[in-house]
């Protein structure tokens, strides 16, 4: 019935998972019930996916015992106080510890449920099912689960791995074109950060892949996870190569900071901190102009926003980015390419590029 | 200056530590400074614990920027709740990823700081210092963090390492008798399980420990700590052997929640606990009368209490012995021994040896 399923492998020793890329398969009993050893399931999924997926993933379920919450949409419900709630919910049940956690959403389910599956009872099975392009391509490697804290994004959490992530390509259809763009950001990134034949194909493939071809998006998400993969492997604990995958992240996390959560995206913001990362690799004589312009294309064929931007002013990045939890005292590092798919991690930079790159991209 | 150190090797591979034990190493900062990489410093501790020996361990943290939170001492205030508020305050200084987490206290500081650590930025550097005997024996070793839910205990926490602990024998000056005799508990245990040297050595011994002679406080913390690893190494996670540790624990935690955790200390339960496992072995045919009255006399010598209670009914234990976490599939697994110092893990015994070793030991 259902195409084959694409894999890739995430090889962590004894924490090692498998994603499962294929159309249609968050309704085919398969792909879990080897992977659900006891009888009881809590689904986490928010009010919008629940309504589009939540009885097709039920269909995948025969027999077991399924309790499900389902939590209203929205990063600012991603809290130590909505886990505290899934905690109240599973254990008035009970849920024992042989209980899997399934996942069913964006980023946002994906990182609170695997905290909730990290801490319940000290850690039981989780299944990741990411309906979005971002976290297909994003948070189902890695293990990075947490919650946000009123100050500032996933300071409280865990790193956590799923027992296999189920990327079903048939969720994408359903997603605002401006959250594919966003998730295109994140698998532009890892063309730059070490893969340049990845970019490559991405330059000529851009067409087919913002038109939804299957064979097209199987690609891009089972190469963006193996690129991921292949860093956190050597990093499962963030702190060497892995920062890599933060190439355009302090630039985007800063915007996303400026204005508050609103009307930014994640992966737009990403995307414009990814030229920016460029823009200043030119001015220190790292990467080409030709380069830049070939990396401002693809982002701007993803329909990724790449013009200067009136919604914040350079010292208001500055100041966010001097606040962001990857400063190490207080020196800003930066990710900066040398070349595309040559991104390193750099420390020494002149502060004058990054403050002309600010005032080039920030005309608030 | 001190007497020499102590020590016992926790080997988990990567997340290998070290217990040192002697008198007086608590404000020693050669036992520090090596392990606390950044410059800042969080000490979690209890109101009671802070006035004996907060100043003392400060002396040990030249030149490091020290925060510390002081929390009301108590089993209550070990929840999710408390865990954020420590989160609120790290986070408003601001803490970063470098920061060291330092538990000074009982089992209760213990097992909070250490979920706060292992959660906080995902996970951050955590030194225990625990001040009991309980703690020194017991959560020391094996990395079980966690908060208890309004439901049942422990039921939200993560398994995580400290960086080393300091085991300082002078806290067991201050501390009450009873308390001295609940960690007792804990030590006799090890002897129990797989160790029948160790309680032949208790028997031998338990006067000048009972006096606080400080070779053998020493001994009893090296050897029950090494007792306790050599079982965690092979079931981190708990999965298996690990699982004799909780000999007597399924009976104690049934009196202690009988009891809503009030008149009997953790220990004492648990030691009554232990001497109903020995009953019920020998009910069973499996432990000699004169090795339950061997457990029976080393109990009453380290002031353990050993009669039949008055506190509870045999059908108040088997309710709550069904509510425990260690049920699987609706059947009560429980430690039993086969001899002095061969615990073993029994789920196929006379459930009559079961109902009478409850009648004679609960007469309420």
């Amino acid at each position: 019935m259902n195409q084959e399923v694409t894999t890739a492998q995430i090889n962590l020793e004894n924490r090692s998972y498998e994603i499962r890329i294929a159309h249609g398969i968050l309704g085919d009993q398969r792909e879990f019930l080897d992977w659900i050893t006891g009888d009881q399931v809590m689904v986490i999924t928010n009010n919008v996916v629940q309504s589009l997926y939540l009885d097709q993933l039920k269909q995948a379920l025969p027999g077991k015992h399924v309790e499900e919450v389902i939590l209203p949409d929205g990063e600012q419900f991603k809290t130590l106080k909505t886990a505290g709630e899934v905690f109240d919910k599973m254990l008035a049940v009970p849920l024992d510890r042989q209980v899997t956690v399934l996942a069913l959403g964006g980023g946002v389910i994906g990182d609170l449920s695997g905290f909730v599956a990290a801490c319940y009872q000290r850690g039981v099975g989780f299944i990741q099912i990411p309906t979005t392009l971002l976290s297909q391509v994003d948070s189902s490697v890695g293990g990075k689960t947490g919650v946000n804290h009123s100050s500032a994004k996933n300071m409280i959490g865990a790193f956590y791995q799923p027992l296999r992530v189920i990327a079903d390509l048939s969720t994408l259809r359903t997603l605002e074109p401006r959250q594919f763009s966003s998730g295109m950001a994140e698998v532009i990134k890892y063309g730059l950060v070490n893969d340049p034949a990845f970019f490559e194909w991405l330059e000529q493939n851009i067409d087919s892949v913002m038109q939804h071809d299957r064979a097209s998006l199987t690609e891009i998400i089972r190469r963006s996870c193996l690129n991921k993969a292949r860093l956190v492997e050597q990093d499962e604990r963030e702190s060497g190569v892995r920062a890599l995958l933060n190439l355009g992240h302090t630039f985007g996390h800063a915007i996303e900071t400026v204005t508050a959560y609103g009307p930014w995206l994640h992966g737009e913001a990403v995307g414009l901190g990814m030229l920016m990362a460029a823009r200043m690799s030119t001015l220190q004589g790292w990467l080409k102009d030709s380069e830049f312009l070939r990396i401002q294309s693809l982002l701007e064929k993803a329909r990724l926003p790449v013009n200067p931007s009136k919604d914040f002013r350079p010292e208001e990045l500055r100041e966010a980015m001097n606040r962001d939890k990857k400063v190490l005292a207080g020196k800003i590092r930066l990710i900066l390419m040398q070349g595309i798919g040559h991104a390193w991690i750099c420390q020494d930079y002149d502060p004058k590029a990054l403050q002309q790159t600010l005032e080039e991209f920030a005309i608030g």
